[in-house]
């Protein structure tokens, strides 16, 4: 029977329970939100004793469905002070699935400070003082708990950054070579991980894919069906295995939707290609890295790379958003540079895409400039030295506005805006105003329809067809999110008629479910309307389902065009 | 006929206006609030193109009614997010009221970096250019343009906390004597004057009590009465006159409900009488400066005073607020040190009261130490330097406790709370966690019947009778606020039935009107409607009307009571 392990820091408890029966078919997202909403009081401080950590695998993680490694981690964000669940791909998911853990709780703060070490494995689990690795960077606490505990282990971890409490700071998981780079990174979880004294958990777990399923054949089948729709489809089965997500940097670029110099009118970049994937690819390939790369076991996508860096060290990967927060976002167009910011990033236990938006932002008030890679890295070192002006970069997008009175700031309620500008991939930003989440890209992917033409098209530029194509990708994700299929199984789902039902029907062999499409997408809708509720009781209002002002006032060039959609639009988003 | 006086930093343009007709009846915070509502959009970034500052004298303002010559100043504030009205004494409520301005709105936003000055006198208005006044502090800007225009010129301006736009951020007045230490202090609107580019406003009116009154007998004569109420009562006819503010140190010291070392859980100070009224007199006396002192013309309260501080300048006033929180909130019995911080948000242009409590924060954080003075002092100074460190202080309470984890911040809605421990001054509790301005103890100031006798008397310990009674003075207070009367008059009016009705005939006779008590508590009730309706429309809930979480949960000695109004209760407050 799963279990829950629930860790209590105040009394610094472990133990083990029962899942009760209404969570029993909920996994992932659906899980972390429904618990969230339930044991989490909506207006409680972020960092206080009362808010929790949710760590979930997804309902397929642990068997060999494809790309089904998810980890979903939940809890109410300081950042944006909502519900938040940020998964991460990377080899914890399969593990704790494997430990028949349905989910992880961290619960409570220690009155007293310190470091604390979660070790989960058929054992049981510990809790062990671990103020060794205090103020430790991710892959040195990584290396450290691999060396102590077998190279095989999972390492769920925060960096300085989290255990400073900063709002940028997210929870880096491992991938099998123990690179710790796979984040839960938006929304500062991180920063509520540390303000229980988590420093890390360790899942020792011996099996990979051998969670229980109730029809092996039956599974299999739909398995391997579900492995042809993703191999079938360009995106899925050729574009992301070559260059990874950042083959986006030249497409976005190109249909005039790259924002850069923090969101500035234009949106294209003349050096786009320089840090794009055909680019990170030659580059990775010539160093002796990788091109493509599988985050976790049984990915066969393998959107990730290897990319070796100038000092010897790798970074894995470099996703296209990571790419354009410090790329053309900061006027930046050497992979290096990045990759040096993304490997600072990691290590110090933050959130790329909010650090990356955060030194636009402070490009923007003039305290460095735009383009200067060398400032740029100064300022990020900064943040895991716990200097004044590391916290205020550490803090994101939002602080370092108000830190400097600069009102170009690109986030909704509170979470910076990655790598498409709302202006001119308006599905897009009807998902940036109106997801529970934020300011978050992969909340209600609207690029596949508007930019790369998959699932349909809408035009971009337009306002006609958004509210629909968000809100219909809102609740997809949140669905698939529940199963810790990675996100990108969308691009096939959407394109072959074949892959949602093969989906519901992998989760029906797995737990004797004779569930339907329709219920899945039930599912999703059932996902938002949790997360609403939080919101709600927190004191979110539609107020907060808005982008900042400029993008309703100041055109963007190619297209010339301002975000359009009405209040009224935005707020007809959740009608269902 | 009253003018508007309009400013369109955008297009650099000065305009009078006539008054429209609905708005003729109102003034001070009744004006402003109005205003705000029908002119600001809710949603609208607070320091961008679409948020205004509407400063307003009061109704009675520039007549010789006792006390009357508060100014209002109005805008959404960048602190709380929400409306904002505070008011100040000094003499420019009643110059402005002699220019026969009923307000002065500063809107838009100018393209160019740049300093500007507006000159307002019975000539005219002009704006000018001022980059010579550019990041000086108050003082010398007071100084300056006393010098430049005549030493009885009023002097409106921001310091380099309000260039900055930084939170904290509030708007200095002056005094007949040139001190600049007059403060529309908070919710940072000097940030929303900087984010505009005015620095100062110079009001030269060769008047000061010559506003239009129909009824000059009939006015004459309830203002004697009004002047007989506060001289015949002890708080506003002794008390103030003889300590100050600052006698309540002592009192509240002994009452328990003194938050001290940061809202830790005494409500005691063992010192609290070397930072009190008694003490202040004593020293301000023998080193030659003034333990009463009236901060405009025609104040018979005479609350202020001129503390010579140790290198020969002089602080004017300390108020009880600000000793109290640079004083037990920060573990420092000094007066000297208290005075010195004072000063140096004067000229910094900053809101004490949410720097003391910023500061705390920082010393909780452990930052820099509780007790230490010249650690203080040197991070106070770091805000006029623009440093991180500077900007994180700068911003105020609650962006300190996110610079560095803190979940100990005494902040409603983003703003700073005073002096008054709502664990054991439970009517003000209700007022910090409901009052539209966040947490603001002049907006209904149960210090009254809680702990002073004034007006009843409800148990300060117990719940009981609390919501009522900060109900009934948050009405009568946003009233007072709208007449430009100095709130203290209250005092007088709440235990001497002669007292509003006094002001009501004041008002009757100065504008010819036929108005009732009813109507005035009427005005008081729309005033609050009108900011919750703009909080409302800004994104603001029932979950906003909340104490921080350790009121409700931890102890304050010797009371040992914990903040125990419930959630009900408090969504009761705006029920009239």
């Amino acid at each position: 029977m799963p279990k829950f392990l629930r860790v209590d820091m105040a009394k610094k408890e472990v133990n083990f329970e029962d899942v009760p029966e209404k969570y029993l078919a909920l996994g992932g997202r659906a899980l972390t939100s429904q618990m969230v909403l339930d044991e989490v009081p909506a207006t409680c401080n972020p960092l206080g004793e009362f808010n929790k950590v949710i760590i979930a695998p997804g309902l397929l993680s642990g068997t060999n469905a494809p790309s089904s490694g998810r980890l979903s981690v939940g809890g109410k964000s300081p950042l944006t002070g909502g519900i938040k669940e940020a998964n991460a791909g990377g080899i914890c998911s399969q593990k704790i699935a494997n430990l028949d853990i349905k989910a992880i709780i961290l619960e409570g703060k220690p009155a007293e400070k310190g470091s604390w070490l979660i070790k989960v494995s058929p054992d049981g689990a510990e809790l062990l003082a671990a103020d060794e690795l205090a103020n430790k960077g991710t892959y040195e606490v990584t290396a450290i708990l691999r060396e102590r505990y077998g190279s095989k282990v999972g390492v769920i971890c925060i960096g300085p950054a989290g255990e400073m409490m900063l709002m940028g700071a997210g929870v880096a998981t491992n991938d099998a070579e123990g690179n710790s780079s796979r984040y839960a990174g938006r929304g500062g979880l991180g920063a509520v991980m540390g303000s229980k004294g988590v420093k890390a958990i360790v899942v020792d777990a011996p099996k990979t894919f051998d969670v229980p399923v109730k029809d092996k054949e039956r599974f299999s089948a739909a398995a391997k069906k579900f492995a042809k729709v993703l191999m079938d489809h360009p995106v899925t089965g050729e574009g992301l295995p070559a260059f990874g997500t950042n083959v986006l940097m030249n497409i976005i670029s190109e249909a005039g939707t790259l924002p850069t110099r923090n969101f500035s009118n234009v949106g294209r970049f003349a050096n786009a290609n320089n840090v794009g994937g055909e680019t990170l690819a030659e580059v990775a390939k010539a160093r002796g890295g990788k091109a493509t790369h599988a985050c976790h076991p049984g990915c066969i996508m393998r959107c990730s790379n290897v990319y070796p860096m100038p000092d010897g060290k790798v970074c894995s990967p470099i996703e296209y958003e990571t790419a354009w927060c410090f790329g053309p976002n900061l006027e930046i167009d050497n992979l290096d540079v990045v990759a040096k910011l993304n490997y600072i990033c990691n290590d110090a236990g933050l959130d790329t895409i909010e650090m990356g938006v955060a030194l636009g932002v402070l490009m923007e008030a003039g305290v460095i400039p735009f383009g200067d890679a060398d400032a740029a890295v100064a300022a990020l070192e900064e943040v895991a030295k716990g200097t004044p002006a590391g916290r205020i970069l550490g803090n994101g997008a939002v602080f370092v506005g108000k830190a400097y009175g600069i009102t170009r700031v690109a986030a909704v309620k509170g979470q910076g805006i990655p790598a498409y500008d709302p202006r001119s991939c308006k599905g897009n930003g009807v998902t940036y105003a109106t997801s529970p989440m934020g300011g978050d890209h992969t909340a209600g992917y609207a690029v596949t329809a508007n930019i790369l033409k998959v699932g349909g098209f809408v035009d971009p530029t337009k306002a006609e067809g958004q509210v629909d194509l968000s809100r219909n990708l809102q609740i997809a994700t949140a669905a698939v999110d529940a199963t810790g299929l990675c996100l990108f199984v969308a691009f096939g789902v959407l394109d072959n008629p074949e892959g949602l039902p093969a989906i519901v029907e992998m989760l029906n062999a797995q737990y004797g479910l004779e569930l339907t499409v329709n219920d899945v997408v039930a599912l999703g809708q059932s996902i938002l309307k949790n997360e609403r509720a939080f919101n709600a009781a927190a004191g979110f209002t539609n107020a907060d389902d808005r982008l900042p002002e400029f993008f309703y006032n100041e055109k963007l060039a190619p297209h010339d065009t301002i975000f359009d959609i009405t209040d009224e639009e935005l707020d007809s988003v959740f009608n269902f």
